[in-house]
């Protein structure tokens, strides 16, 4: 992937001997070392209008949500508790305080949510709306997760269903006709992402989980980068698909898996588990949250990764979103 | 000014009663409390090009250069010493990693000079090239120092001569014509501008110093932004021109000091000092750094904001710069 070698060009060329980073570029967020008892993690995400997102399928509001959302689910995905974030702030010409104001109000009721403070930011003009939030959290050293953990014979398994944002920007762009109550799930999903705080802060408590990563990009670009960043391989043998996701791929003639591999923007949390304590940890996680801790396969020592379709392997296509591609 | 009444607008938005950030927004940066012992900083500051920059009067490599300067600047300012940077970057249309990985050179040697660690960051598509950068830094508690600690009878202060960088965009676009030695400075002003980070620690470690903040809008602009945050007003009565800034002025016909006013981005220091113990400040500024600390003016109670031109006091036009005037 073009971004992916793009980003380790940029590793290698800011790479310090004495860093003070404990992880750097390439996870879901970086850690660093305040003090001896805990670790901060700092993580920076960008949306471009027209090419993250359209204003054409949401409010600013709901894109202002969108885009604190994504920064939250990046500090959950390192174990972290959101804590502090700043926003910079790029507003296109003829854009009235109003309009800016709306924004601010969605990216706010979000922080709020998920318990980050706006500390600061910078507004300036620019061609088109422009939203990079740096978000920031701390975690208990033994409890940050890192993307490079998962262990050969791990069970792969992820938060919730995937697909459901997927189908809601199909629907919102007409190119299908969802009917309730699939309709008003997906489209929420869309517009109003929920960033999994709480399941992270829980599944980073155990030590069974090895690894942990957001769901952003896609299931199949996002297990492939956790498998790279472990230096292993996956097979995937399920994915769970939200009902909304099956009922669009059902309509676009498509097949349902492969419709929510795709799906970039679930914000859900992709974790590596011990195998002899998958099916413990997925009871207590179905009491606390009521939902299981899908399964979605297991991680091998053979580098390549692979869905499981009718019984036999195919390699995964990176069907996900690649910023460069 | 549009941009203060927004970002006023914004804070009372977000405000927290039970707010965690001991600095909020409105000052150079955030501070928050990690732990008991130190104070962090963090900043954010975007460059958007065509509206902050462009590349016909500097490189890739110095627009990286620039960008994280402002970032060190503000942290800085806050009397705090840079330790962290996230970047997110936005990489127009048709751009080669080859033209990405010259804006990175720029910010890491920047970075390097300025004791900051690039943790990571986010790239993505957008119109035009767009640089949002994060910058943590840390601080005892008893040298962080904000904006509003100016009192009135304070000396007004600045770690540097000004209008260099305004000079040097000028005779960049061919509207003067600079000599040597004048000229090399000035463009090496705009292009490279220095953030006095070493100033910021040394002034930080006096609580003599009541206040300070940076001057990235202009003297006119941000003196009058230090004014308003303590509450009072400003005499101006000196302003140290750069040689380059006054030359300039003379081939446009112009005051020089009306126009080094309202130069921004020279990244200079403004101090608010006791009025008792500036002489002997200034006089180990100089023996420090090799050049005064120079006078500005005086805080007064009244909250007006005036410039004393031939012995007449008239009120200072905020000629800086304002992103959304």
């Amino acid at each position: 992937v073009v971004e992916d070698e793009l980003v380790a060009a940029i590793a290698q060329l800011t790479h310090r001997k004495d860093s003070r980073v404990t992880v750097g570029i390439g996870d879901d967020a970086a850690a660093w070392q305040p003090s001896r008892s805990h670790r901060s993690v700092i993580t920076t995400d960008a949306l471009v209008e027209n090419v993250h997102f359209s204003l054409e399928w949401m409010s600013r509001e709901d894109a202002g949500w969108r885009a604190m959302a994504a920064n939250a689910s990046d500090v959950a995905a390192m174990g972290a508790r959101p804590r502090l974030t700043t926003i910079a702030f790029g507003v296109p010409p003829g854009a009235r305080s109003h309009d800016i104001l709306e924004w601010y109000r969605g990216m706010d009721a979000c922080a709020r949510t998920y318990g980050l403070e706006i500390a600061g930011g910078d507004l300036t003009r620019a061609p088109v709306w422009t939203i990079a939030i740096t978000a920031i959290g701390e975690v208990r050293p033994s409890n940050l997760k890192l993307r490079s953990g998962a262990r050969p014979g791990d069970v792969l398994a992820v938060t919730g269903a995937v697909g459901a944002s997927r189908a809601g920007l199909f629907h919102l762009r007409g190119e299908i006709e969802l009917d309730e109550p699939d309709r008003s799930g997906a489209i929420r999903a869309h517009r109003r992402p929920v960033a999994r705080v709480e399941e992270g802060l829980w599944l980073a408590a155990s030590a069974n989980v090895h690894a942990m990563m957001d769901c952003s990009d896609g299931i199949s670009t996002d297990v492939a980068r956790l498998a790279l960043a472990s230096k292993a391989g996956a097979v995937i043998d399920t994915v769970p698909v939200d009902a909304s996701a099956a009922a669009a791929a059902q309509q676009l003639g498509e097949d349902a898996t492969a419709f929510a591999l795709a799906g970039g923007e679930d914000f859900e949390l992709i974790v590596s588990v011990a195998p002899r304590a998958f099916e413990h940890l997925s009871n207590r996680f179905q009491k606390k949250f009521g939902r299981p801790l899908f399964r979605l396969g297991t991680v091998q020592a053979d580098e390549r990764v692979v869905v499981v379709k009718q019984g036999r392997e195919e390699p995964l296509e990176r069907s996900g979103w690649d910023h460069f591609g």
